[in-house]
């Protein structure tokens, strides 16, 4: 058999701000057969989530961060092409972990098989892979929203925020969404049935939240921080529940981060502000994976995904939309 | 019967800052006779907490400001000197939010009567009032603490801090204080009997809290804010919950409120920062009180007072104490 290349990208710096392409080092390795219980999988998609940049800094985090001369990690969907492992065979299609190369060896861990008859395989990365499990277990399981309660996403047109806002609307409450630019609002309310969107790029946030959210914000989903955070905090209605998603407004500052000025609506408003990681739901995934699947089967949950089709080599520019506000939908990568 | 002179204290301006004395009026005016219903109180000791200096705001906050011209709002402790109500005969013993005055005039609605041959009347305004509620409440309600935990309080020589490391120790968790000023932190070690103290003045915080907090911080309630919220977000545990009580160092700063910068470590900790007012709990009040009263009773709680004996003239000042860091305990000022 003829060898395979496996180009790969991997952290060669820690980034300052925005990752710059000296940050990333390619690599190309010959891919070695995989050993007993392990797989081959030829990656065809790479997620690219916020999140990333977080595991680019030194430093205790949720997660170890990536190492220099590692593979930088990144979830991703494709084939299985070799395997030694009991539970999967060749021709199976699995999203997991792969890290940004074109193939990957596992062992298995936190793969999972999915079925691209029912979902395309990018759907995988987004509303039924880890963004979409963020958004249904971050507002139902800390969130709390109740029906006739109005619910605030920020990132309202991301991976995340997108399926929090129609979640919210599936469970009776109103849904405001907070976005950049008038095409994301105006598909958040003629395409995904937010009750009201707001433009941060065009208007001013606080002065919105007050039109949009007459009896205050019952739950605030954050994936941004920031402002939009401190303008969320000066519209909490009593006993509100904030969800820390993220803060990707922060991420690639080289200013400290912003601390929540109004931090102390807080306490007038008897509110609760609470972080949340994704992984610490992965026994429920089942379950909500199952819940979300059916949503979108009946036609009440649009999964959007915003397909770059650039190649690995690609990489470092398409993980910079994210920073930019430029995806529309969860951010994928096709290699 | 000769006519009896009511001193009283008027917010005569919005204080910018430090409340100075042209922010107050002194009015001296003549005591009318209760109406049916009411009763008159000689009040005999003035409360002075730091929630004070956020009443004097206008804006919305969680009780209504003020207003420019009023009696100044502050609790109190007295003896009925009059008496058109059922509930209440001359010389009782009470305490209410009587307000900076003399003497006042009440429908009897929020005065209770107090048992002096128990505990001194000051007490009542100190572990036995308020500040001793929202200890109890913030910390068991909201804080959570389980046995073997660690409990780090702000403040911690003040009226609220002082109770809290205390509850903490009787509920078999580690107390860690931070106070300003050896004495205060010798104070805390030595007759509270907290682990451990640390003086935010003379010692690196964030430093301090590592070497205290081996395990991290389970429960911290927050009573200052600012500097000091950061350094104890830098060092929570997993599943750790912030109280937030009040924020001493922001209230008389001219600076926007600074935010806690470090708010992510909520994310990266799956912890919780919760805004909590003792108002809340009136109902619970008395079940507070009687475990509270029992604790005094077999020596497990030590109530420390600061009474100042100054005369109501002295009102200003002695208020400005609590924003210096001048007051050791409940700072009381005795008409």
């Amino acid at each position: 058999m003829a060898t395979i290349v496996n180009r790969q990208v991997r952290l060669a710096a820690r980034p300052v701000g925005m990752p710059k392409r000296s940050d990333w080092t390619y690599i190309e390795e010959a891919l070695p057969e995989p050993a007993e219980g392990q797989l081959t999988v030829k990656v065809s998609h790479l997620s690219l989530d916020p999140a990333m940049r977080g595991w680019m800094n030194e430093g205790k985090s949720y997660i170890r961060p990536v190492g220099i001369g590692e593979v930088m990690r990144a979830g991703g969907a494709g084939k299985v092409v070799a395997s030694k492992h009991p539970d999967f065979r060749v021709g199976d299609e699995v999203a997991g972990s792969f890290g940004v190369q074109e193939y990957a060896i596992s062992d298995g861990k936190g793969v999972r098989k999915v079925d691209t008859r029912f979902a395309p395989l990018t759907t995988y990365l987004g509303a039924l892979g880890m963004p979409g499990m963020t958004a249904y277990f971050g507002l139902l399981d800390i969130g709390k929203p109740k029906p006739g309660e109005t619910v605030v996403v920020s990132g309202a047109a991301g991976a995340v925020g997108s399926i929090v806002g129609q979640i919210a609307k599936i469970k009776g409450c109103r849904a405001v969404g907070i976005a950049g630019g008038a095409e994301k609002c105006r598909y958040l309310t003629e395409k995904l049935g937010f009750d009201a969107a707001i433009d941060y790029k065009g208007e001013d946030v606080k002065a919105a939240l007050k039109k949009s959210c007459p009896d205050g914000i019952h739950v605030y989903f954050d994936n941004v921080g920031g402002d939009i955070l401190d303008a969320a905090l000066a519209r909490l209605a009593m006993h509100a529940r904030i969800v820390i998603c993220g803060a990707i407004s922060q991420y690639c500052s080289t200013e400290p981060v912003k601390g929540p000025a109004n931090y102390l609506s807080l306490l007038v408003n008897r509110a609760t502000m609470a972080g949340m990681v994704v992984f610490d739901y992965a026994d429920r995934y089942a379950e909500g994976g199952r819940e979300m699947a059916q949503w979108i089967a009946q036609g009440k949950l649009v999964a959007k995904e915003d397909v770059v089709a650039g190649g690995i080599d690609a990489f470092p520019e398409t993980l910079l939309k994210l920073f930019k506000g430029e995806n529309f939908g969860k951010l994928v990568l096709a290699l």
